[in-house]
């Protein structure tokens, strides 16, 4: 598996209203986007910083996993995504066969069109750890 | 204030022995350096991942930051640092002028040579938060 970079941080917020301008005005980073993701039932903002984006993550539900993730005492990063160079789906096969647990046995389509899968804490230091690459 | 990159993500584990083989033979990334801080009671190794470095931390004690970050369910990334273009005396200055709470109020020695102060997650949706840059 070949990482080039970390491609984002996901931050659990429980407002990003409440939150960027804390980003904006303090840190004087620019959110370019903001996405509603049905699947994981959460908002998002994005905001670029050197290669890597923040993604601030609010929950749309109370069932939503960032909800949950911030009702067991979880804040501030959430997860950490690296960028594959060689497709998520060989990163997947990869990891797997090196004993590490999944969390998505195949690739699925996260925000921003990229195409995703998550590794499971207890086998990534206790980091929730996604690999990621764009959708062709 | 310019931040022009995250400089390192600092990550909380129980042993850097356990996870480093995860980080080199699983994601590929390489450990250069291991270091001491004993200002900050731990043992830190570094790898590189694009532009971004990943700092484990390691307590070395019982009553270090990191032990008792993990002795309250703490796990993972432990703070989000940023490098800073115009000084780090002058970045806190102009945050704490905006009302952003400081833990540090004077720039002070870091891991790798680095001037360093902490924000208070408080004020920084919930990223423990170091702004930094190479000591002069």
């Amino acid at each position: 598996m070949k990482i080039s970079r970390i491609d984002h941080l996901g931050i659990a917020v429980q407002s990003i209203d409440e939150v960027l301008p804390y980003f904006e005005n303090v840190l004087g980073l620019k959110c370019y986007a903001v996405e509603e993701v049905a699947d994981q039932k959460v908002k998002t903002a994005f905001m670029k910083v050197g290669e890597v984006k923040l993604e601030l993550l609010e929950p749309t539900c109370e069932d939503s996993p960032i909800a949950k993730f911030m009702a067991n005492g979880g804040k501030g990063v959430h997860h950490v995504a690296f960028a594959v160079e060689d497709g998520v789906a060989n990163a997947i096969a990869e990891v797997d066969s090196k004993g590490i647990r999944l969390i998505d046995k195949a690739p699925r389509r996260g925000a921003e069109n990229m195409m995703i899968a998550f590794l499971h804490p207890k086998s990534t230091a206790g980091v929730l750890t996604e690999l990621c690459e764009p959708a062709k």
